[in-house]
């Protein structure tokens, strides 16, 4: 029986525990023990819930318990989220995360208290929801110099794009579309903006680098001043226009990065992912391009992606020890050609 | 420092051997240690080869040597591979594989071999070349219940395919101008009649089931019997043609499984998939539908694939227990609506 915590009880938090108990037979299965969530750590009661006994309110609870042995955070941001993390690890906790905030900014500060205190810090859910990407690109490509990455990495501004070309539709028309199905937040700025993808492209520069790609030294621009002309005048030249993260390797010390709005010929790999979904493709030296495709966000994909790192934690140990080290890296804006006539950089 | 033994020093065996090599510093910094080829088994002498003093042509000095904890299995074929890997599994050894065919036929035996003696048994080369698909479904997808398995797992088939529709060609024309480029083999009969695509929808289904599926059982047609206007009718009608490895789950001791050539709508996530590369779409009850794109084969591509399985064996325990049972799984063959006028099952 291993048992853990989980923090925040929202979308991924209840999707965590509701997926543990769906999937209870196989998982067991799979991993020859049970899972057990002893604490969910809430800031309020839920009296009526299914779950009420489990629902705590002080984070020291899950510190001081020594049958706690990972814990899954996804309060999200970088306050509560940060600190109850560093107290976590010290105290010997596995943690998982989803948060791609604290992973992007704090992540090389927690990837060494996890070291120190002989504990993993896991963050497949941080990029690309349910799609396995951060596993596959640490461990999967470990014997690969990984050269490029491109990759629609946020799902609102995907089904925003999509609408807006296949439905005729203005970007505001598009954006409270995607507001009313709640695939849009009613503040979008994180994601309209570039932000959540900029946080995502510097995780997997940081990973393919192995030097911390700080996300504010990114030249990032959003999808809020595209316009339907926009759209269909790329169109109209064979390109699809997609909000990409891009990060390419020049030589050991630098690399080339930007999040932009971006025009990709409608044969490339990447042209056909639309709606919610998310693509990432990877270059390595050995492998050549792969592409990794699914949902990128919701509750059942990212919570799947937090119950794989729970079940790694069950490992003593990884036989990947390097994630990435505080040695500077110089973050370049790559020089890209724009598409005649509108202002948008075409992606081979 | 890990020493590892190569068996098989063809074109993935000397892959191997030569990406360790080049790629030595990533791979040292991130497993915080350092892999050598102590032994290359082969068949006959390279004298004048730059590995030549690693070279022996007798199975029992690495199977007698301790310092050997690893060892990749790039032979091919049921007779000596299988021989060997039993041995090796015995004697405590770790093995990898590239081998589909052994993994498929013999998996369920070698894998109790591997638990038997406390070591693993591993095979991510064995499907999709250098697109990580193994380990991300074992791993990554390991809470989710797999419904449904839908791939294009031949780079040869894929490659004929694409050349007759684009280039007009028949398919003797096309088989011929693959082989002209090493892309099919003098004797084709393995990928082309799907022979090569049954295995591996074989071991994908035996995974997402956790029972065998004996490849023996499935339902397989190939691609010598499509013509040119096969193509062009399904063309017209807006889809292409593909071989497919389809696999859907019925209940809990039941799968409908085929190898067929399939007609696939043009905006369907398969149907862009061209040339020599492969896509395996997965679908999981929590993350939904997830497609992996790549590479299917050649020397690098599984090169990487074999030294991540190398890397895995570096952990002294594996969090997931479980690969897959000899429980029975009955497999029917699904019955798909085929297209209109000729006689290829459709894919939606």
């Amino acid at each position: 029986m291993v048992q853990i915590a989980v923090l925040g009880y929202g979308t991924v938090g209840s999707g965590v525990v509701y997926l543990l108990d769906k999937n209870r037979d196989i998982i067991s299965k799979r991993i020859n023990d049970e899972i057990q969530v002893k604490y969910i750590l809430t800031r309020r009661e839920y009296n009526k819930d299914k779950y009420a006994s489990k629902i705590i309110m002080n984070i020291d609870k899950i510190v001081e318990d020594k049958d706690i042995k990972i814990v899954a955070e996804v309060i999200g941001g970088v306050t509560d989220a940060y600190e109850y993390t560093k107290k976590l690890l010290k105290a010997g906790k596995n943690v998982v995360t989803a948060n791609k905030e604290l992973v992007a900014t704090k992540g090389t500060e927690l990837f060494k208290l996890a070291r120190e205190n002989n504990v993993k810090y896991l963050f497949e859910a941080s990029v690309g929801g349910g799609i396995p990407i951060i596993h596959p690109m640490i461990q999967c490509l470990v014997s690969n110099k990984i050269d490029k990455i491109v990759g629609i990495m946020n799902g609102t501004t995907n089904y925003i794009l999509t609408k807006m070309l296949k439905d005729n539709l203005s970007f505001e028309e598009a954006l409270k579309n995607a507001q009313k199905l709640g695939y849009a937040e009613s503040n979008p700025a994180a994601d309209v903006e570039g932000i959540d993808t900029c946080r995502k492209i510097s995780i997997l520069s940081s990973l393919a680098y192995g030097r911390n790609v700080n996300p504010d030294l990114i030249n990032v621009k959003g999808i809020d001043k595209i316009t339907l002309e926009d759209v269909k005048v790329a169109e109209n030249k064979g390109y699809v226009v997609k909000l990409v993260g891009y990060s390419k390797r020049v030589g050991e010390e630098k690399a080339e990065i930007i999040v932009t709005p971006c025009a990709i010929k409608k044969n490339h790999p990447l042209a056909n992912v639309d709606d919610v979904y998310n693509a990432i493709l990877v270059s390595g030296n050995a492998t050549g391009e792969v592409m990794f495709y699914g949902k990128g966000a919701g509750q059942f994909p990212t919570a799947s992606a937090v119950c794989s790192d729970i079940i790694e934690c069950l490992d003593n140990k990884t036989n990947v020890e390097f994630v990435w080290s505080d040695e500077k890296i110089e973050i370049e804006t790559p020089k890209l050609k724009c598409l005649d006539n509108i202002n948008i950089p075409i992606i081979d």
